[in-house]
C-alpha cells in the first residue's frame, strides 16, 4: 500500500468507526457476529479520542460477560514453528466443540499488522474454520499500548462467546511477561538440537512456563528432541513449585505428523478443570486484574514528570552529576522531586 | 534489651549524633578509622531529619573517593552456611593484602541487628582481623530504605580504603535483586541433596547467579556435592549469556576442610581484572546508578498518591470495581488519576 492509499483507507477506516453505535455493536457481537468483534476490536485499536469514547462503552458492556474461557499464552523463538504449532493444537483444541480465538502481541510490528499472524493463510485450516476467529498483533508504539489492547481485545472475544483464547507473541523482548500477566496457561515452544541453539532462551522465560514443549519431533529429530526433553525437565525441576500447585509439564510434538498434540490438549484441559475446582483460576485473574489497574495508575501518575520537558531535562542533568559521583542517586531523586514539585 | 533500656539507648545515640560533625567524620573516614566508618554508617542509618543532613554531606564528601573496590553480592537459603562460608572465603581474599568490608541486607532484620550477621562471633577470625570490617543488616520497614542505607554505606566503606565488599543476604523474599542491582559479582551458594532440597531456589535467583558453588562438600557429601554441581552446570547452560561475556562458574567447597576456597578467591579475582580491562565494571556501575536514581525518583513521585488518604480511599473502591468487572482496569486508572489531579 502506496502511503497515499493507506491515508485514504485511513480515513475511510475513521468514518466507518465513527458510525459505531457500541451499544448496537455490542448485540452484535454478543449473538456471536464475527464481522462486529473484528470492528469492534478496531475500535479499541484505534488512537483517535472518539473512537476511546466508544471503545469504553463497549468494554463497559462486554465485561460482565467475560471471564469464561481459558486463556492461553504461547511463546517461542522464531523458527519454532508457532503458526504450525498453533493450527494443530488449535484444531484439536475445539475439536469436541468449542469456539477459539488467536490474539498476538508483537510490539515490533508495524502498521499493516506485522510480522507475526499477519499472514492468515500460514494458518490455513484455521481460519477458515466456522468457530475460529484469527487478530493480528495490534499496531503500536509502545508494549504497554499494544498489551492494553490485546487484554481488551480479550474481554470482547469473551463476551463473544469464545472459550479459548490463545495469544501468541514472538519469543524477544519484554512481551512474555506482558503476556504471562493475562493468561492462565503459558506454553513455550522449544527446538531440539544441541548447546548451543538451546542457549537461545531469555532469561526468566523458561522459569514462567507451565509447560515446555519441544517442537519438530519428527523424522531424523525424534531422538534429539526426546533428549531436549529431558534437559527441561530436569532444568524445571530446580524452579520452585507454582503457588497453584501446577508442576510444570514437558512435552514433544510434530504439527506436521500431528503427533504429541492430543497430550497436550489433554494437559491444558486437566489444567483447567483443576485451576477451576482449587478456585486458582478466579483468584489468579483477580489478581491479574488489580496488578493491571495499579501498573496503569503508577504510568500514568509518573507521565506527569516524564512528559514534562522541564523536569527531563533536570533528570538529564542530573544523571551526569550520579554518574561522574557528584551526588548520591537518592540524593538527586530528591531535588528532581523538589523541581517537579515547585512546577505543578 | 528492655522497651525502657532501649529507648534510653536510643536517645543517648541520637545525642551522640547530633554531635557529629560530619566533615570531621570525612577527615577520620578517609585516615581508616573503623570507629569513625561504623559512626558514619549509623548517621546514614539514622531515621532523624537531622542527621539526614549531616549524612547527605557526608555520602558527598565520601562519594568522589568511592568505586575503587569489587561489590560481592553473596546469598543463599539458610543453612546453606553463608556464614563459614564468608569466614573462609573472606580470609582467603585477603591474605595477600587488602582490607574486606562485609555488608548485609535483611529486611526481615528486627531493631536490634537481625538475624543475619547480627552475632558476629559467627564470624570469628573475620570479626577480630584488623582489616575486616563487619556489619549487621540496618534495620528498617522496608526493603528499599534498608537497600539505600546499604548502598550508601558501601560508599562509606570504599572511601575508607575497602577494597572488597561483601554484601550478604539471606535467600528469601526480593532481596536478592536488590543486592544483585548493586554488586559487581553475584554468588549463589547452594546445598548438594537429591530433587527435593535443589527446589528451595527461589524462581529467578538462579539466573542472576555469575556463579553457583556447593557448599558442604566434605566427607561424604563430596560424591552428592559433584552431582549436583554437574546438575546447576547444565541447568546455567540454559541461560543466555551475559553481558559482558562472563560465563556462570560453578564449584563445590567445604569451609570445613577449607577446599575449593581458593579457586573461588581465584576466580572472582579473575573477574575482577577482566571486567577491569573490558570496562564493565565501570559501564554497569554507571548504568546502575543511573536504574537507583530513576526508581527513587518513580519512589518519590508516586508516594504522592499513595500516601494521600482520599486517593487510597478511591483506589480500594476501584479495585473492588476492577475484580467484579464493572470497569475496566485501564479506565479505572484513568479515573483514579483524575481524582490525584483534582487534589493538587
Amino acid at each position: 500500500m502506496s502511503k497515499k492509499d493507506h491515508s485514504d483507507w485511513l480515513s475511510r477506516r475513521r468514518k466507518h468507526l465513527a458510525g459505531q453505535d457500541p451499544d448496537l455493536l455490542f448485540q452484535r457481537i454478543r449473538q456471536g457476529d464475527r464481522v462486529a468483534l473484528a470492528e469492534g476490536i478496531t475500535l479499541i485499536e484505534s488512537e483517535h479520542p472518539d473512537h476511546k469514547l466508544k471503545a469504553d462503552r463497549l468494554i463497559e458492556l462486554c465485561l460482565p460477560h467475560s471471564g469464561h474461557s481459558i486463556r492461553l499464552g504461547i511463546t517461542g523463538v522464531p523458527g519454532v514453528g508457532k503458526s504450525t504449532f498453533i493450527e494443530s493444537f488449535g484444531s484439536q483444541l475445539i475439536a469436541d466443540g468449542g469456539k477459539l480465538a488467536v490474539l498476538a502481541i508483537d510490539p515490533t510490528s508495524g502498521i499493516s499488522g506485522g510480522s507475526i499472524l499477519g499472514d492468515k493463510t500460514r494458518m490455513e485450516v484455521l481460519s477458515n474454520h466456522p468457530d475460529v476467529f484469527i487478530r493480528p498483533s495490534a499496531a503500536g508504539d509502545s508494549l504497554g499500548g499494544v498489551a492494553r489492547k490485546t487484554r481488551e481485545s480479550v474481554f470482547l472475544c469473551e463476551a463473544a462467546g469464545f472459550d479459548h483464547i490463545i495469544i501468541e507473541t514472538v519469543g524477544v523482548g519484554q512481551s512474555e511477561t506482558v503476556v504471562k500477566s493475562m493468561v492462565d496457561f503459558f506454553l513455550l515452544l522449544m527446538l531440539a538440537g544441541a548447546g548451543d541453539e538451546l542457549q537461545g532462551i531469555k532469561k526468566g522465560i523458561m522459569e514462567m512456563a507451565d509447560a515446555v514443549i519441544i517442537t519438530k519431533a519428527d523424522g531424523e529429530n525424534v531422538l534429539k528432541a526426546k533428549q531436549a526433553e529431558v534437559q527441561y525437565k530436569n532444568a524445571l525441576h530446580l524452579f520452585q513449585p507454582n503457588p497453584n500447585g501446577w508442576i510444570p509439564e514437558t512435552g514433544i510434538c510434530s504439527s506436521v505428523e500431528n503427533t504429541g498434540i492430543e497430550e497436550i490438549v489433554e494437559m491444558i484441559k486437566r489444567f483447567g478443570r483443576n485451576m477451576t475446582l482449587n478456585g486458582w483460576l478466579q483468584k489468579n485473574r483477580e489478581s491479574q486484574s488489580g496488578k493491571w489497574l495499579i501498573e496503569s495508575l503508577n504510568e500514568r501518575i509518573l507521565d506527569a514528570f516524564y512528559t514534562d520537558s522541564t523536569c527531563v531535562t533536570a533528570l538529564n542533568e542530573m544523571k551526569m552529576k550520579v554518574i561522574s559521583n557528584e551526588i548520591s542517586p537518592y540524593r538527586a531523586a530528591e531535588e528532581l522531586y523538589r523541581i517537579f514539585q515547585l512546577k505543578e
